[in-house]
């Protein structure tokens, strides 16, 4: 067989990277050649476990051909996927999501199930193939379940992934919580952003109940306190977009990963939106919104039925 | 979790069936409320095998709704599958075909590996349960194997089917070469059919190449010039096929088991698609096709390159 180019999805988190590198580990040791790629830059928290396990990162892959004989891991639809993935041979797919807008002119090794990690499953293979699993790919194979489950607290983990990271920990003698909080953290590292990055990193414009222009924008942190060193700055950034985008409401939430909440900053004409959204009482423009997390689940719903 | 129906696809082969009844066996023993189904009639085949290990047919099922959570096996396509698939809940997929028009809301899980059987993929899915396989439906699990390979002959067939057949021969005390061919030649008789049944008799629409629309039929036998005394009558069957399902292709394959070889009889716009696919010439839409018998490695594929 030709040689099998092992990759996880655009924009790759920690699941993808391990879980290609994993892969690429188990299809060696099963006779194949096999070289695991990235279809993006390494994130902080990704690189983070990467140096503490003295892995080194994939190669960058842009795009693929008809020559090429793939194996996915931690995503299926070409949306996600590398440039023409539909010309590429795909050997196989290992996968914790939906199925959609994927398909084959060949059968194929498909192994899906509805877990937190890639890695959860991976291990599996390497179960059923009696492979061992060396020390580094372990402890990434570890971080990747740590990420994608939120050190078990995401609502997507399941039982399976626990006892697998807790399988995993012994075998690359890793304390999954001291060194879990310290690579999330690492993922939360915002000094290198200014205050006009920050609000801008992963942001949304809506127009609420036909009237309402807002903006709410989102950075993840392990320490809110940190963040909100910043929070006159911030505001000032906040203000600019204010002005410039017309906005009636800009909402920052910096949001807790560790513990699953969020402290929103709020300004514009219609900051009281979020007072009787959530119940709170704004002081200096910013409350606490405990258990909020998520602004396709928990705000933009929220803020609109309260504004009509 | 709700009951789980676990069913084949339309025009039911010994496969579908068998792979419906052992994984509704393995699910129940995992602590599920699980029952197989059926979509179609058994083929007299299929019918051999239940008699020889006595065990009943699964109840037809034509329909389902948004309440169901089904389990597919031998199949993923949604033209294969039963009326209103999209609305049902997918719980889980065991197939060795292709993965096309297929999708889910919801992640789920999906075993697929590229061999000759379902019930080869679902003997690993006992094994890795620690799930004991009874003798009946270990001989039905077999019947399977040397249905789907004939008799381990066709392309299809790899290594691990043919040792997974031997162990479930052993478990359920078969000798596979005198049952197997017992039994497919029991799956040859044709008399008692009409030319419409036997063209429905294993039948698959695909659409290939996101263009032509096909339906691929297949009927074993021990003697073609048997089958084609009745060809002028399979055409006009055929035919009404074309202008009812607005077919682009229609093929049937009428595959000689014994010797491996398979004469076509080919109606559609696009006939020449497959004089194309393996450089023949159509003499009163038919062709012999030599060593092919397999409409998933011989035939779909090929079709689908050159149609591209």
């Amino acid at each position: 067989m030709e040689k099998l180019l092992v990759f996880g999805h655009k924009s790759p988190d920690t699941d993808s990277i391990a879980s290609s590198i994993a892969m690429a580990f188990l299809q060696t040791k099963l006779g194949n050649v096999a070289e695991p790629r990235r279809l993006g830059n390494i994130s902080k928290e990704t690189e983070y476990a990467l140096n503490h396990f003295k892995i080194g990162a994939p190669e960058l892959l842009s795009s693929v051909t008809e020559n090429d004989n793939i194996v996915l891991v931690d995503h299926n639809e070409a949306d996600q996927s590398v440039e023409n993935i539909e010309k590429a041979h795909i050997y196989m797919v290992v996968d914790h999501h939906r199925i959609s807008n994927f398909q084959t002119a060949d059968p194929l090794y498909y192994y899906a199930e509805p877990v937190g990690c890639t890695c959860t499953i991976l291990y599996k293979l390497f179960e059923q193939n009696n492979i061992a699993i060396p020390v580094d790919v372990a402890g990434l194979m570890l971080s990747a379940i740590i990420s994608d489950t939120l050190l078990f607290k995401s609502p997507t983990c399941t039982d399976l992934d626990r006892t697998t990271a807790e399988k995993l920990a012994k075998i690359s003698n890793t304390d999954i919580n001291s060194y879990g909080l310290a690579m999330l953290k690492a993922g939360t590292d915002l000094s290198s952003f200014s205050e006009e990055e920050l609000v801008n990193l992963d942001a949304k414009v809506v127009t609420i109940a036909d009237k309402i222009k807002a903006k709410i924008s989102q950075v993840n942190t392990a320490d809110i306190d940190e963040v909100m060193t910043r929070k006159a700055k911030l505001e000032e950034a906040m203000n600019k977009d204010v002005e410039s985008l017309g906005l009636d409401l800009d909402l920052l939430l910096i949001t807790d990963i560790i513990n699953s909440n969020s402290q929103a900053i709020v300004l514009g004409s219609h900051a009281n939106l979020v007072e009787k959204s959530y119940s709170v009482k704004l002081e200096n423009n910013t409350a606490f919104l405990k258990g909020i997390v998520s602004r396709k689940k928990q705000v933009i719903p929220v803020l609109t039925s309260n504004a009509e």
